[in-house]
């Protein structure tokens, strides 16, 4: 028997069993819950707010849950027994990360991985059939469609007692046309892919299965280069200095990436050795410091990588914990900062196959900027900065508990904060509201400019205007006061976002010069990263973030990267088209176009004409 | 102006320049004088003996060396210049190191290696053309006849620098796909190959110039692995304990060749870190012992290895000290006691291409016998025993100084000693000579038997008879006598070489047994193996080791696994040539077959029936 219950906020609905244990359950389908102690019930990572579902509470939730959290229907997903239909919230953190496995799960990709697992049962040597070994197995494994099959030294300096042990019979695991493992007959230990996302911020990984192609885990973790520089010339700047610092910030990202493979394995009760394969998106930036190359080019004109190539490495050259004998596919990029992770997006969104203009935007410290048209797809990279990560704000943070995350000033000042506790920041969804709204209000005029109490007009609801104070540095606006700590938005933050919101602005409009396309003409507009996703997608129009397209043609498709890696795991056809978007893509440098500045001054006004009508 | 210099045993003419250096002229026209000090006048290595060429005693010679050295004509051929036509004989161990390569040059091969260098001049970038540095680069070198080329890390993580310093252009050397190194514009630093040929008692180098084609130098070591057993069974045993023991061995032999390659390098004013490829050929035991595999299977029924097949190794697998991208290539093998050794000699000896049935025996601890026929190539292993190597012989010894390399019985017992020097012991070719020769006088009779002065008839010359004495293990003829050291063959040791003789006539047989090949329609035999090149062909015959061939079909072809090897390195054709040769040779092994133990039984007797008559 099976009742419904509705995952929230995916709007999933999923047919559960009475009596199954609701963790298993929605890691089960597909839901990515963090877990790290697999069930025991002593992580508390898996709370989720339940309206039905099950009644009963266990001992160990009423002791380890607070009175408000119990009340207002947290419990913990490892103790809950499936009894009736119902909802399940997942916190925010678990929905970002989910939100990959389900734009991506939308649509059904066929399994055709690079790992694949091979029955063998040999002929055994006699003196008249005196094949060695490897000759045997390696004769038995190359069928018409598989070219010539290999192996490391480290395998065939051990294959020869098992195969006797087995009777020359057992499975092998091939990656590519290289047999990795092999084991005894009927083994069925697991065989996992890895989808890695390196962003400047964050790592993201996707555990899958490789038998079934189904996602097991999806997890992230900051990356620990944080501490070396926010963003990516920062970094650069730090890696000047010789190649010991270069090998620092790579062994800093490569622990790292273990340390959230280690997470992300034990939370599905997995080990990282049956890792075979490990395909790798990022921003050109951060797959240079992984594979240790100079990056000092890519920080000075004319911006120039040292590999932008789709290339495979051994796990053991980086240092990376999958099977020793697995593979690092590093996907390819398009330039100096249009990575792969803009390849992996295009691939998810299946940009590269639209018969009708559409337009995606990945918006992070760069903005990258994907026109789609039948004639091909168009790309440039915007210098947006940290501002939407909460670089360079006063009060700016990422989206974790604490952050202002949305924001209306008419009719009356009213916000939200992450994690239903008091406002400590701003983080960038925040601070698009915050901005488009004040200058709806019209607290801020189109140049930026703050306006005091005695510069605006007198319909302005006193509460508004009486939050914008003039301090030392400048004017700024009070959002959280009466007690709360102060949290403001300053003249300066302003600014900040302007150049932020230009740069993409810009991009956007000289791509679609470049293209001929027009805004009627475009007929989607994809919003793509995880912080994307908890844009509102009115402000942001307001703001004039994009042109004035028709609000219901915006979608958000989440981590858009984290899918493209996920497909290039799952299917090799994938995999090569990656290859193909980047050979096919015609990437426009816009500090190359002499109508770029004029453009970018333009667009750093804040509203958007049509919008304004 | 020139004159004429004949260079002994080779028998080769050479045209040298008057008052050009002996030492200098002889290595540039191919003959590998061994001179560590590269010409210093200290090593006293490149001693030679002379007839004419100069009449000039240096009084470096005058002081090192003997009277006696000069009284023979011995000279330092860094010393010598030339100055008149004359002969120049090499000593007895240049000769067979300079036999592998004169075979080889005997027929010209065309320069097509692996490793090959291609200049390169790269547009600059631009912001128009922002491609990445490995990108430009690779995109530059691959032609429509290459596929794509690849790069190591290593390669990449340095690329950036130099490139810019040189201005986009330089020279790559490229082994097969891979760039392996990249050097400023007009670089000729030099692009080396070596050939490396691994027996269980020798290592064999030969180092080639691969932008000429031409061999550098040869040179030869021992194996260190000789102080864990002799022959391949003994150290098969020794590694049956524990992989510790076989990564010992694998260690030993490393270092061994890693020796030989300093050595041959340091004499030639090379280094080791200029070689980007080496070609590897030996039986199958050492191979396996050089990649750390398993060897135990290879020694019991029914002797099944772990590779066969020809494969690339990078050097740092191997702890090899030539370029860290260069390239190890492990040429196939037949079967586990026909290795890539015989291959090499297939390929050396053209037997593959053959119209006409030619045999070729490789003598050694493993005689491995090869027969070709238009049909294609017949191949066995015998196994002959250490006998031939001085093995389980009461006064063997390796053919070095002091060692009895020929022997003849009538009208009087006479023999020569290596190295002018008295008798210690017999060598393999010493050991043929005087079983064939005691045999033709009536010492020993067919069935092997040594017989006393009164066993025998009386036309026996006294001085023989006289030899033959009765001691506590048995009967044995004294050969040395008369204040020397005492030598004397047992007949414990004509029992040995019967064995050896009679396994190696047995595979003879065998092999024109299967296809179907009479004495009289083999056109050509063929001796290999450096110790094949002292065999005296007529007691060769007399003995029985082969069939009643006529003398003058029987030829040396001195070590040619190392021509093998050396071909592979120099022409890729002849190294895929390899590969087909593995693919469709025929192996026979004999110890499957039901008339092998009345065929080696009947082998074992001495003469030949032919000859007898």
């Amino acid at each position: 028997m099976t009742v419904k219950v509705k995952v929230l906020p995916l709007d999933k609905d999923l047919k559960l069993k009475i009596g199954a244990n609701l963790r298993a359950a929605l890691i089960e389908s597909g839901v990515p819950l963090d877990s790290p102690c697999g069930g025991q019930g002593t992580c508390l990572k898996c709370k989720v707010q339940l309206s039905g579902i099950s009644q009963k509470l266990t001992a160990l939730e009423q002791e380890k849950l607070s009175a408000e959290e119990l009340q207002d229907g947290w419990r913990l997903a490892c103790q809950v027994t499936v009894e009736e239909p119902g909802e399940v919230r997942l916190p925010e953190m678990e929905v970002s990360r989910a939100k990959a496995s389900f734009s991506l799960l939308g649509e059904e990709i066929a399994l055709c991985p690079n790992v694949r697992r091979r029955h063998f049962e040999l002929g055994k040597p006699t003196i008249n059939d005196q094949r060695a070994d490897w000759n045997r197995l390696a004769e038995y494994l190359e069928t018409s469609d598989t070219g010539p099959v290999s192996a490391e030294l480290s395998l065939l300096q051990e294959i020869s007692g098992p195969l006797r042990e087995w009777n020359f019979a057992g499975e092998a695991v091939l990656v590519g046309n290289a047999v990795a493992a092999l084991e005894p007959p009927g083994s069925a230990k697991d065989m996992l892919g890895v989808a890695l996302d390196i962003g400047t911020t964050t790592l993201a990984a996707g555990l899958v299965d490789l038998d079934t192609g189904k996602i097991v885990a999806i997890d992230a973790e900051l990356n620990p280069q944080i501490a070396f520089g926010a963003d990516v010339i920062s970094r650069i700047m730090y890696t000047q200095d010789g190649s010991e610092k270069r090998e620092k910030l790579q062994q800093e990202l490569v622990r790292g990436l273990n340390r959230l493979l280690l997470r992300i394995c034990r939370s599905a009760g997995k080990e990282r050795e049956r890792i075979f394969e490990a395909t790798v998106v990022g921003n050109t930036t951060m797959l240079h410091s992984l594979l240790g190359l100079d990056t000092l080019h890519i920080a000075l004109a004319p911006y120039v990588g040292v590999l932008n190539r789709a290339m495979y490495v051994p796990p053991g050259e980086l240092g990376l914990q999958i099977h020793p004998r697995g593979r690092i596919h590093i996907l390819s990029s398009i330039a100096s900062f249009v990575g792969a992770d803009t390849v992996a997006v295009i691939l998810a969104a299946r940009l590269h196959q639209t018969q009708v203009p559409k337009l995606a935007i990945d918006i992070g410290t760069n903005g990258e900027v994907m026109l789609a048209t039948r004639d091909g797809v168009f790309t440039a990279s915007t210098a947006a900065g940290p501002a939407f990560e909460g670089g360079r704000i006063k009060y700016g943070m990422r989206a974790v508990k604490g952050a202002i995350s949305s924001f209306q000033a008419i009719p009356a000042v009213d916000y939200t904060v992450i994690g239903r506790s008091p406002a400590r920041g701003i983080c960038g969804s925040g601070l698009i509201d915050l901005v488009a709204e004040l200058f709806r209000a019209g607290v801020l005029n189109s140049k930026g400019r703050m306006l005091l109490p005695s510069e605006v007009s007198a319909s302005l609801p006193a509460d508004l205007a009486g939050r914008v104070r003039v301090q030392d540095e400048g004017r700024e606006f009070v959002i959280a006061r009466d007690g709360e700590k102060e949290v403001a938005l300053t003249q300066q933050d302003v600014r900040e976002l302007q150049l932020a919101k230009g740069a993409i602005r810009a991009g956007i409009e000289l791509l679609m010069k470049e293209a001929g396309v027009g805004v009627d003409d475009v007929q989607e507009v994809l919003l793509a990263g995880v912080f994307g996703n908890y844009i509102n997608r009115e402000k942001a129009v307001m703001l004039g973030l994009v042109p004035p397209f028709p609000l219901e043609r915006i979608h958000f498709i989440g981590n858009g990267a984290m899918d493209g890696a996920l497909r290039a795991l799952i299917n090799l056809e994938e995999r090569r088209r990656a290859d193909e978007i980047v050979a096919e893509v015609r990437h426009i440098e816009l500090s190359g176009r002499p109508d770029f500045e004029d453009t970018f001054l333009r667009c750093l006004e804040l509203g958007n004409e049509r919008a304004a009508q």
